[in-house]
């Protein structure tokens, strides 16, 4: 009998995250039934909209179950296959959740080639936290060339392309991030115009002084008073990309008092899920892969290295403490 | 020599607007130019927007000029003209300020057909009013047959307009207004599925009641805690035509708390200014027209007799003393 690791979720976070909030579980591979696939998994994805699914609150999608697999995406291989469409040996993207190994059906997974493109790269730049940056900046703020765009979490998996998208498309980019590093990282490596460490304390001049043409479009990780700030900076006509609102997914208060500006503005904002818009994925990803395999698109990666290390590299993601995107490395 | 009255900004409030923010002057009539007309106001306008004209603040136009005729909308008749359109008797609807007659461009009038829409209408559901309630459902929140839209102002020359519009589209309409007749009148005249009165102190309960299906659009016509309040009944995918805001328009605070919505629900909201809109301006007013001459889109309309009653009835407006419409009667 194959064994495996797992975590699970075992009580619901009351604010911060706790490492306690999870367990770890030894699991056991059953015999596949036609139409499954069993997979070893290289890399786990963690990401912030984790966070909200550990709440049991009405929201998009339904809440993570107690005493189950934590959802997650990964790339691996495949083990064993009796799914006719893959074999042994093929390197795919699934949904395997915070796991050593798995089994599911064939039509969950989507075979990618690690040729041109890194494995872990399916599940940033080249996976669903690219494909969000490109919904957002080219489905709802749709910038023209000259036009500003904003940021926040500039540095992570998802701000860190949409700024570069941004600048490919002839916009100014400016990010938002915390801390010097990463800041410099954001301007230096990724080649944005500007980038604005929101814990230097000087939140509304700095953001001001980045933008003196004002903000055309502002695609929104944070929220909170980050948000706030740039809400002040709009120009008329100016688009919001809603995609996340990490500072309040502890339960902090998320409020926005420059609501004026939207009228006066006349701003458009549109909160978006980018798993509800499959059909634009094959476009995407076909760009983001393109820029990745050409060098045209740069990123970053946070590993923890083993799956025991999940709980407390999410902790520092959602603080923060990561530095682009944060894996989690299981063999 | 014809001399008139006109009202002219004295100075910008400070908080609320005073009496002694206007002043009453005297102004003599020029000599016709070639291409103007000179025309007697029968009524004019009083309308929320001109709170936020009064500020000297950056918005979606020039602030109204200290010392000059205040802005309005007004209906009347020619009374001389050097246009070739236009001549004396005609029914023409323009922008001719706070003032009992004055002198334009025939550029800036319209004239409009008194037979079977009474002349006032021009200024209200047949009107700016009127098409701001057009647009804002018909191209923002677009609703379909069996969706909840929810609008603040119920009793309103836009709010009432609204409802009635979503009605005809088969929604389920929901108005929100201050007091008892207000509301009455709203369910009982209007036809609206039912109102909210907003200072029965009840309000998240009265709104959860009167949406047992949760809300699809709102039409945003107040703010504060009524808007954070509705924005927590939202649906998925839910629409918001932000419209004004006039219960923040004295300086109030004007936050909402209830953005992780946005997010969760994937909500859109876009604010607008129905004069940007222009070329929608015929197919919107020519329904208007018809449902109006019909019998089939009602008003209701509070008029303040003569010039120098307008500052106290539009004081009135903004704390919502008028019911249905504001006018003011010049002859």
């Amino acid at each position: 009998m194959t064994t495996y690791q797992r975590l699970v979720l075992a009580s619901r976070p009351q604010g911060a995250v706790l490492a306690t909030d999870f367990r770890l579980e030894t699991a056991t591979v059953a015999p596949l039934k036609d139409g499954q696939v069993l997979v070893r998994n290289h890399f786990l994805s963690l990401d912030p909209y984790m966070r909200m699914r550990m709440e049991d609150v009405k929201s998009y999608a339904a809440p993570q179950a107690i005493g189950e697999t934590m959802i997650g995406g990964t790339v691996g291989e495949v083990v064993e296959s009796k799914h006719p469409k893959y074999a042994a040996g093929d390197t795919v993207v699934g949904m395997l959740g915070w796991a050593e190994m798995g089994v599911c059906d064939g039509m969950q997974l989507r075979r990618v080639d690690a040729t041109h493109v890194p494995l872990s790269a399916y599940l940033g730049a080249v996976g669903m936290p690219g494909m969000t940056a490109w919904y957002g900046l080219t489905q709802i703020i749709a910038p023209k060339a000259g036009e500003t765009v904003v940021v926040s979490a500039a540095s992570g998996a998802v701000g860190s392309v949409v700024g570069q998208l941004a600048k490919l498309r002839g916009c100014r980019a400016v990010g938002i991030a915390g801390g010097a590093e990463k800041c410099a990282y954001v301007v230096d490596e990724l080649g944005f115009d500007a980038c604005i460490d929101y814990k230097a304390g000087n939140l509304a001049a700095d953001i001001k002084a980045a933008t003196p043409d004002g903000i055309d479009g502002i695609f929104e990780n944070v929220g909170g008073t980050i948000f706030d700030t740039c809400l002040a900076r709009m120009n008329p006509f100016g688009r919001i990309a809603l995609c996340g609102l990490i500072s309040g997914y502890d339960g902090e208060p998320m409020t926005i008092s420059n609501v004026r500006n939207f009228l006066t503005m006349r701003l458009s904002m549109r909160g978006f899920i980018v798993s509800e818009h499959i059909e634009l994925w094959p476009q995407g990803l076909g760009e983001l892969g393109g820029l990745v395999a050409g060098g045209k698109l740069k990123f970053r990666e946070s590993v923890a290295q083993g799956l025991a290390a999940a709980p407390e590299a999410f902790i520092g993601l959602l603080k923060g403490r990561n530095f682009g995107k944060q894996l989690v490395k299981l063999v």
